[in-house]
């Protein structure tokens, strides 16, 4: 095809016909245009921007280009939740398993940790056993029959988007809103879906720090999803300190049960409540947010959410008597506390230094072949408002060896900041709300 | 070498050095970069632009990519003529010998047609047995001897601005002005000169049409050949209309031939002469315009440089008859006269018509593996401001079969705009000079 006069007309700022992007990310995905015409062209693209229409086209053409998700009528409401990613995010083990609880079925095709963040894949394969590479078949069946299931993206779903993601990685076109949108969004539309959630981080966590950036993903992903059919509501959620207290994928794992059984961190529960909320009411399981909240506590206190994760645990090969035993998860050969080093007031835990250091002590990837060790990380008690005394304990850190443990204590000393008197108020958790009809602010 | 964060501060707008340039292109050149590495930087360039200091290290390091001449203080003065490119454009063919025979040394690197516009390579190839690809080598030997070489880029002179210029090529990023800049001064600068005259079109036949964007290339020239010590000098000419009568290979040879033996159009002498003079102050073989004007006339009307011609032709292995038989050379099967479709003053006639249907008629390239048939191509001897005569002939069109008479007749119908009043002024054959000191307006 001439790709050349499509690339030309990006460049000075014009749009494509949808029948133009359709052909060329088909034939791109089928190897007939080179790297470097699309590399041009999404650098056209980067930073001339994306039409509406351009978007809605480009997702339909991802989503085209492999197989997808078809449930039917037979199995209930579907409804996913989609993370922009942050640290100590272990949200989706906890919420995925609540809200199937109530009724909902949660295809999640989640992702690895990327950068300074966690992801999903990586907490759930600390558990001995665990597989998230399911193929679509199997995990339709254990979605009909359990309704969840919690799973890599397969070679058949969106090869598009893997081969582009691939490409915008080497060309410095990541940080493109309506590309990373268009990604997500080709993904989760692939899940044959009722309706969806999005959590939007903002704050120094985030992979985009700033409040404007996220609100405008937020409302790209929000217009794709709904101009596709498919009701959509993102939260914006604070991203300014790490989410509960465990940092690290078995670390997380362990709290996310804890979690589950109804010991869970009051920051992990309101961000899971907020969001499993919206996900009821687009199920139309409850038709006001209280009553949606009432239904996820009641749940949760009953037990079902904890035997749910059991059931998936089980049904994707893993060990579910990590439920009764989080000791059986990788635990780390050394620990070491961190105390404060003076009085005061704990005015910051940057997540991003965390988020950084769990990935150098072993807990993530610096080239995407890394294994990972999924037993380092932090437990990270001092939170931004709390008063402390010099040489009480704030963190652990978790570590294989002891240069790790001292990459942990460097980390901790600039990660938390102890000043004389306490900082301003914190971001709330969740501050902001999109929908097809606008933003609103959430008190 | 990680290119990506220089790709990145390209992309948000900023510069690189220098230093990281010059490593960029060298790695680049030696193939340890990927393509599409280069082409998203590029489009970024393209859309953002680059700043003098980049532009000179972008230069500075496709010079030093490659072999290039050196003459040392042995040889007179050494200046080029680089041209824009346009149509009927055979100016080089008779400058150079010209300004040669008047003591100035040119070491002419030239270029083939491209798009709508001639090639002086391919006129000079029009004669039977011409070569156009000598050595470095060779070519300084003749230039030493003769005072002048015709020659092609070799494969040793710029490398780097051949395989950059195949990937602007295939990604919609050749028209960018500073990318030009780069591409024609790096050639230039290989041929180690004391002065450089540029022609810059401007015009629908020219390659930037709208003179602010010919300004723009000019100056951006301009700069960079004073910035590397090479005093640089363009006049901006008019490509609102074929230059001379011929267009086509050879038949822009023979109109050559025929002005180097004293019997040219006036309007390609006229732009010969204003090159010319620029030459010979740049040479300093001359102090002011009107005594350049006269030495080139005397030397022309002396039969000198149509000596020179030939002793260039028969040096670079041509036959050096042509000059006394230009019917030698290659002549179209079929011509056929167009003539006045009615009574009127001719308005326009329109060079990229004219362009276009030469490589139609088979004179120029669709792709560069193409051959060219020398013969064909069109003779117009209507002017814009000419009146007159329904059925009086305007052009002849030479092609090598009945089709190509066709698209020659249907060519000229569109081109040649007859208009019932005369149109307004012409635009002026030079119409600004662009110095080191800025712009100024020709009288």
């Amino acid at each position: 095809m001439l790709v050349i006069p499509l690339i030309e007309r990006k460049r000075d700022g014009a749009a494509l016909t949808a029948g133009e992007w359709s052909h060329l990310i088909t034939e791109y995905t089928a190897g007939h245009v080179p790297e470097y015409q699309m590399a041009a062209l999404l650098m056209a693209v980067f930073l001339n921007g994306l039409t509406q229409g351009e978007l809605d086209a480009i997702t339909e053409a991802m989503i085209g280009s492999g197989s997808r998700f078809e449930f039917g009528s037979a199995v209930p409401p579907r409804i996913d939740k989609h993370s922009t990613g942050g640290v100590g995010d272990k949200v989706s083990l906890v919420l995925a398993p609540l809200v199937a609880s109530c009724g909902v079925a949660v295809p999640m095709m989640s992702g690895r940790g990327l950068g300074h963040t966690g992801g999903t894949l990586d907490k759930l394969e600390s558990i001995p056993g665990f597989r998230t590479d399911l193929s679509i078949a199997r995990a339709r069946e254990q979605v009909e029959r359990i309704g969840c299931a919690l799973i890599a993206q397969t070679e058949e779903i969106v090869p598009a988007d893997r081969k582009l993601y691939a490409l915008r990685n080497a060309t410095a076109t990541i940080e493109s809103i309506p590309l990373m949108a268009a990604s997500i969004m080709s993904k989760k539309m692939a899940e044959d879906l009722n309706g969806l959630v999005l959590d939007i981080k903002r704050g120094s966590g985030a992979f985009l720090p700033e409040l404007q950036d996220g609100l405008g993903l937020a409302q790209t992903m929000v217009r794709l999803g709904e101009n596709r059919g498919c009701p959509t509501v993102a939260l914006v959620t604070a991203m300014d300190r790490p989410l509960g207290s465990a940092c690290g994928n078995a670390l997380e794992t362990a709290e996310a049960i804890r979690t589950l059984r109804g010991d869970g961190p009051a920051d992990l529960l309101a961000v899971v409540y907020a969001l499993g909320v919206e996900m009821l009411l687009l199920a139309g399981l409850e038709q006001d947010g209280p009553a949606a909240q009432r239904r996820l506590e009641r749940v949760l206190g009953s037990g079902a959410a904890a035997e749910k994760f059991a059931a998936i645990v089980e049904l994707q090969e893993g060990d579910p008597h990590v439920l009764e035993q989080p000791d059986m998860l990788p635990q780390a050969r050394l620990r070491e506390d961190y105390v404060a080093p003076r009085s005061g007031y704990v005015t910051q835990v940057d997540p991003r230094f965390i988020g950084r250091a769990v990935v150098e002590l072993g807990g993530g990837r610096q080239k995407t072949a890394d294994a990972i060790d999924y037993s380092v990380g932090f437990v990270i008690t001092a939170r931004p408002g709390d008063s402390v005394v010099g040489g009480e304990p704030l963190a652990t850190v978790h570590a294989r060896d002891r240069e790790g443990v001292a990459v942990g204590m460097r980390t901790l000393q600039q990660a938390i900041v102890i000043e004389s008197s306490p900082g301003g108020a914190l971001t709330p958790l969740v501050s902001h709300r999109v929908t097809r009809d606008g933003v609103e602010t959430v008190d």
